[in-house]
This record gives structure tokens, sequence and C-alpha cells, in this order.
């Protein structure tokens, strides 16, 4: 295509374009001029870390030569319907199977996060003939109806009323917490003791399935407290409802295993994907069931499905991306970083307005406070999407950019989730510009009037 | 990538895939080993005319050489998240509201048709602060749970119980009706007359959207009587509903207009769209709104989004894709075509088992019966899916299959929607070996016993 002049794509963007979350007229969106690895730079030649992997999916990083080499092979295999087999969506599907856990057998391909978490919860109700849905407080799963109403945070307002049989409980979030507990052991007893309750509420037998993103991620990485999902796991077994977990954030990598349940040595009984499957080069999502699941619709009608499911393109690109992930060894030099990163957030304590810092593999948060004894936070719940007049998260991640640190903020935590290739030294070189900036926001913002803290 | 062989590719599929809409036990998918415009061939070597353009999107053809030299471009632009403005994004965006009618004004990108769907909902209801939804028995928006919901055949079932505030009202289908009309406008009168007294029950004021397929696709290519479409959008106008029209499947030439809403003359306030937009060649669809929905957003958070709305690479083959369409004359084109096709088709009802015929531009349906004075369908309502033990609908597309006429059916429908690409000579031949089927299955399988019936 011949290409537009930046002015020309702003001047279409403002005129024609709809951007998510947004006001329109708040909307000043940069132009991406240029990327490698996990750089940017926008259209001011500017260069940025993309500390948030773009939306926490370009685990490959900008540009990844493997990638863009797999583009210019599409067309090789022939653009097929979901009914017929396709290589491509044949062997993305196998070779999924071989690094998810050992009792998932089959994937079923849907375009996105939202979608495949849509098809999640009706192949529960198809399994199980059960109706009911736990989900969770402070998670995302998407915007679709389904995905929506899983959803425990008020992006789900404009999917209400809800979906009849679509139940809350709550993430665990310690740090947020009234009680103080001895160990992550205890706390992970409190919680389960809740759920145990108000599954028996709702009646164990209606259920079909409790849905929780291994490691909530959009609502600040909240890394759920030791015991916690093995203990999930065991109440799904004794009450037959299905373990399904949402790693479509935290999935391919991110958190420096393969799948985040692995870190709690469990088997859901489905899990979602996207994003990292491949790195959003081109759009796909899924669900992966369990060898039990799968038998299941041998024998019965999977009622659902759509007309990209398993797209021809889209898993070439997946196949393309499975294999980086192996050649690379991205999943073990995650873990790896994961330590480096983690090490530079444990020194943001010393800052007054850092209340928590959460970070397992390369998948983090920095929780901001006014007040480190009051925990009180920088928004209040619920006031992100321009409802907070005051805007000192907005600011923050203003100062971050300043410093050419890209990333994006959620209530009062800012995410760091940078492409798993990140070295050593860019972790250290971009945790330099998170603190001159934290350091700025302290100074010139949040205590300016009042005390002056001296980190 | 390496290529694995044709057994490996089935063996793969039935291990590690789930497909739609079946038994697993049931599917014997073929391999498109090859395939140029209208045509394909499965591994057996054998011809096939795609006479339903996959799922009716491969409006181009297969492995069209303007697309496949798109791919060859992807990296040109950087993959940006939806917050960035975007080269391709914006640029389609722009050319999408050049061919829209003219009261529309901006795009919201989603990934298919389905979650487009569920986007519009939500829009409709921010938009209007009203929360009921209007749609249609007898349509098809897709899986997710709102489009799930929105559709008035029984895939919606697995989407049940279902979203409150959703309700169904009739689609015209006067094939089927019980009454004789005088003519089209009566029957639109009709059916506009029942769909006021609905609106009036259910109360307009609560009424967000009236929400159908501008016509309707897999339920058999049911073409409004005249005067309804515009009966609607008056009633719409008239209570201050939204009408927003599912363009998914009639989109973007298939009816031979660009947007089948052109051939009422009406100007909805939203359109859903998908399929055409890059003919699958990569997963992407979206909402279309007018201006003063899109201005509305200006103060307004549009509380929606996806990780993929605007997706870089997925625009940019929408922007191929729509050229080719400019280029290729082939709105033009499938008009013309229409009418050669619907020539064939009315030839058809020489048949006994044809019912009726439906036709407009390059978008039909040919529904059989067993009698054409009691109009028995082949397969009984709700009947789909592999619940009629009989398969007479079956065994009729495996001799089109047979026949090297690839399509689908519904219902006791066969959908004819080749490329759009397609030739004088092509429809002619393919309907030919329609024509071959229809007289074989009548003769050794519908009247095989009883009656046998002279052309
Ligand atoms: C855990 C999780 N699930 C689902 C989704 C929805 O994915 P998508 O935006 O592709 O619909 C997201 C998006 O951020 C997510 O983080
Ligand atoms: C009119 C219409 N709307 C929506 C859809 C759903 O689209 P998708 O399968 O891409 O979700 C379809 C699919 O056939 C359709 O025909």
């Amino acid at each position: 295509m011949e290409h537009l002049d930046d002015q020309q794509i702003k001047e279409d963007d403002r005129n024609y374009v709809l951007h998510s979350w947004s006001k329109q007229k708040d909307v000043h969106p940069k132009i991406i001029k240029k990327a490698q690895g996990i750089f940017f730079w926008d259209e001011t030649g500017k260069r940025f870390y993309d500390m948030c992997s773009q939306l926490v999916y370009l685990n490959v990083g900008h540009n990844h030569p493997k990638l863009m080499e797999a583009f210019k092979h599409i067309g090789e295999i022939p653009l097929s319907a979901p009914g017929f087999a396709t290589e491509s969506k044949a062997e993305l599907a196998h070779k999924i199977i071989e690094v998810a856990p050992k009792n998932m057998a089959k994937v079923f391909f849907a375009n996105g996060g939202a979608d495949s978490n849509d098809h999640a919860v009706k192949i529960a109700r198809m399994y199980s003939g059960r109706y009911k849905i736990f989900s969770r407080y402070r998670s995302y799963h998407g915007a679709t109806f389904g995905a929506g109403n899983l959803s425990g945070e008020n992006r789900r307002f404009t999917v209400e009323p809800g979906l009849p049989g679509f139940i809350k409980f709550e993430t665990p979030y310690l740090y947020r917490e009234s009680i103080a507990f001895d160990s992550e052991e205890a706390a992970a007893a409190f919680y389960l003791d809740r759920l145990n309750s108000q599954i028996l509420y709702e009646g164990p037998e209606s259920i079909a399935a409790i849905f929780m993103e291994s490691i909530p991620g959009s609502n600040g990485v909240l890394i759920p407290p030791k015991g916690y999902m093995e203990g999930v796991r065991e109440l799904c077994t004794k009450y037959g409802i299905l373990m399904i977990c949402d790693e479509v954030m935290a999935g391919f990598g991110r958190t420096g295993k393969m799948f985040a349940v692995e870190h709690f040595g469990i088997e859901p009984d489905m899990m979602t994907f996207a994003k990292g499957v491949t790195c959003g080069y081109s759009p796909l999502g899924g669900v992966i069931v369990s060898k039990q699941i799968a038998d299941y619709f041998d024998d019965h009608v999977l009622m659902t499905g759509l007309t990209y499911s398993g797209h021809t393109v889209s898993t070439q690109i997946g196949c393309a991306t499975l294999d980086v992930y192996k050649e690379e060894h991205l999943i073990d030099h995650a873990a790896a970083m994961g330590d480096v990163l983690a090490e530079r957030l444990d020194k943001l304590k010393r800052f007054a307005s850092v209340g928590e810092v959460r970070c397992i593999g390369l998948f983090a948060a920095v929780e901001l406070v006014k007040d480190k004894e009051t925990k009180e936070p920088l928004i209040a719940y619920g006031m992100d999407f321009g409802r907070d007049k005051v805007g000192l998260m907005k600011k923050f991640v203003g100062m971050l950019m300043a410093q050419g640190f890209y990333t994006y903020s959620h209530e009062s935590s800012v995410m760091i989730a940078p492409p798993l290739i990140i070295t050593e030294a860019e972790i250290n070189e971009a945790m330099d510009r998170f603190e001159a900036a934290l350091t700025q926001f302290e100074k010139e913002v949040l205590f300016a009037d009042s005390k002056l803290m001296t980190p």
C-alpha cells in the first residue's frame, strides 16, 4: 500500500475510528513508526521500552524475524473453513497439547480472549448439564457478553443486566484484606472456606464451572496465596465442578512457566488462551479441554462455533510462535529475567508511595498508595476510565512515558510485563527510568505540597 | 514450515482439534490441497466449485494474488495495540465509511461476526440508556453470549438461560406463512403491524435497538417483502429505537450492492460486518455507527473494547480487500452474475422437490420439500445438527459434493453463494451439476419407492 503521512493517519483515525474504553475527545494517539524487540519509536522519533508488550501479548517482542518470515509463506496452505482439516490447525493443536498440562487433550480455536471464554462457558454447560458459573471479583475475562459477565470489575457493567446463573466470589487480595494472616496458607484456608460455603449456598449440583484467571492480570497481578489454587482444584473435584483457568494473559511464558497453572501443580479441566499463542501477530484464541471433556463430544454435538475457528493464517502464525518459544528457550529466559525484575521491584519498596510490588516471571504490578500506613490508593475503586478527576495515576503514567517507559495502569497498579526476550541490562535500564519517574512523581505531584519524603 | 502428509494432518486433526457444531466422531474432514478462484481441490485431487465461498466469506475467491501480495508486505506497519493510531486501521475505517450509507461516521473494529454483534448491543445500550433488544426468530448472529442471544434459531439454546431484555419477533417468511397475501406490500404491512404491537407491549421507551440481518442468510436467504425494511426503519425512527443491521454475511457485495440495506434505500443507525471485509484472509469484524452515535462517544466513555480492535495485520488485509472490490468492479459483477444465477434457479422450479428458490445478487437458497402441495420440508424445524436421523438433506448435500458442487445446507435450504468473481460459464457449469445431483436425489432417494416424478 502507499503510505499516508502521519497527519493524515491521525486525521483519519480521529474522524473514522472508535477507540475502546475512552471518550473519543480524550484520545490523542501516538503512531508507532518503527519497532524492534522490546522497543518502539513514535512519530517524533522518541524511543520507548515497551514494558507492557502492547497489551501483554507481544511476548516475542516487536517485529520478530521468524514471524515476519512466516507471513511470507502465507498462501502455501489454502484458506479453509473450520469443517476442513488444515495442516496448521492440526499442527498447532498438537503443539499446544504437547505443552499443556498432561490431562489436556483437544483444542477448540476462537479469535481472541473474550470469545474463547464465551465458548468455554458454553462447553462447560454442555458437558456438565449444569448452568451456574462462578467467577471472581477483581478479574477481567473480556468484553463479549459471556466474558463480560464473567469479569469482576466495572467493565462488566455494560453487559448488565447480567446473565442468569453467573455468580461472583472474591479474589484473594491480601494487601487490601482487613484481616492479617499468619501465613499465606492461613489466608488460602480462609478464602477456601468462604468459597466452600458459597458453593454450598448456591447448590453444588447446579454449578457447572469455577472460572478464574490463573493469576489475575489486568486487576493488578494478584498472585494467589500458597495452597489456594490447589484448594480450589480440590473443591472442584469434590463437587464435580469444572475448574476453568483463563490463561489469556498469564499463559505462554508470561509467568516463567508455559502456563501459570504449572506454578500450582494443578490440572484444570479447561484453559482458555489467546494473546501469547500468536503474540498478537494474528488474532487467535481458544479453549483447551481435558480428555474427559474431549471424549464427551465424540458422541455429543459440540454446539458452538465460529467462522474463523482454527483460522488458516492465524494457526500458521501460532505454529511459528510456538517454535520461537522453544528455539529461543523463552520460557526459561522469562523465569530468569523474572528474578532480575523481582530484585529491582523489591528495591522500589523504599519509595513512600509504593504500597506493594507483585511479581511472578515477567508479570508484575507496582501498587501505589498515598500513604503507606493507611494504604489509601491513588484512585478509589471503580474510578478508572476517566471517572477520576484528580488524575494521579494518569500523571504518573505520563511521567513514565516521558522517561520512555511505556505501560498502562489499572486502579492504582502499574503493569510491568515486557516482552520475554528482554535482557538483564534492559530491565535495569527500564527500571532506572521507572525510578526516575517515580521520584519525580512523588516530588512534583504526590507529596508536592505536604510532607516531602526522603527515599 | 515443513509440511505434514495428509494422513498425519488428519490424525492430528482427529486427535487434537474440536470441530464446531458436530459430534466429533462424525467429523471426517477433507483437506484443501490447492485452491484458486472459485475452485478448490481435495486430497484425492477432486475439484470442487466452491459454491458457498467456504462460509460465505471468500467473496474475492481463493488465493487472490492481490491479497497474497498483501501478506508479503506485513511488517511495514508495526503491530500496534488499539490505543495507537495505525495507518491501516485509519485507512480501512475511512474506506468503509466511504462505501457505507451516508449517515455512517465511524467504525469500531472487532475480530469476527459474533463479537461485533456483542459490541453493537453494548453500544446501543450505552447510547440509548435503554436495555431491551429486539431481534428475530430465524436469524443467526453468532455464538458468543450476546450474538447467541440475538440469534433466533436453535444454535442459541446453549447460551440460555438467556440475557434479560432480549426479545424475539418474527422474520417474514412468506413461503411458510399460513396466510396468503395479495402482494408483498400487504405482507409487509401485516408483519409491521405485528411488530408495532409488540413494541407497544414491551414499552418503546425501554427498547434500545431492533437488530436484524438485512437479509437473513444462514436461515435460508429470506428476502424481506417490499416495504418491510423501510417500515421497520419508520417504526424505529418513530419510537427512538436504534435500527441495527447485521451485514456480516450480506455485506460487501454479496447481494449485488456493497451493503444489502441499499436494496431498501434505508439508513440503519448501526451496521455490523465481518466476513467480506477481509474475505476471511485475516479475522476481522466491526461495527459501523452513525454520526449521531459517534458524536455521543466524544463526551461519553465507549465502555467496550478488545485486545485486537483494529488489528494491524487484519486491517491491512482489509484495505487490500476493499481495493480488490473496487478495482475489479466486483459489486457490479456480482449484480450481473446474480441475474444469471437467478435465471438458472428459476428453472429449478420444474423439480418436484423444489419448494422455493430465493436469490438476490449472488446470495441464494433452494428450499426443498417432500411435496410441493403440502410444502412438507425435508427436515422438520430444529432437526439440524445431527438430530435428524433420516438424513435426507445430508444425502442431497453428499450428492452435490459428488458432483463437485461444494456447499452446505440449513434446515431444508441449500445455500448457493459462490465467490463474486464467478463467471457466467462457471455458474452454468455449477448449476448443471446441481441439477444432475437433484435429479439423482429425487430418483434414488426422495421418490425412490413412491411416485416417480417427471420434470
Ligand atoms: C485474562 C484475560 N482474559 C481475557 C481477556 C480478553 O481478551 P481479548 O481482549 O482478546 O478479548 C483479557 C484481555 O486483556 C485478559 O487479560
Ligand atoms: C449474519 C451473521 N452474523 C454473524 C455471524 C457470526 O459470525 P462469526 O462466525 O464470524 O462469529 C454470522 C456467521 O455466519 C452471520 O451469518
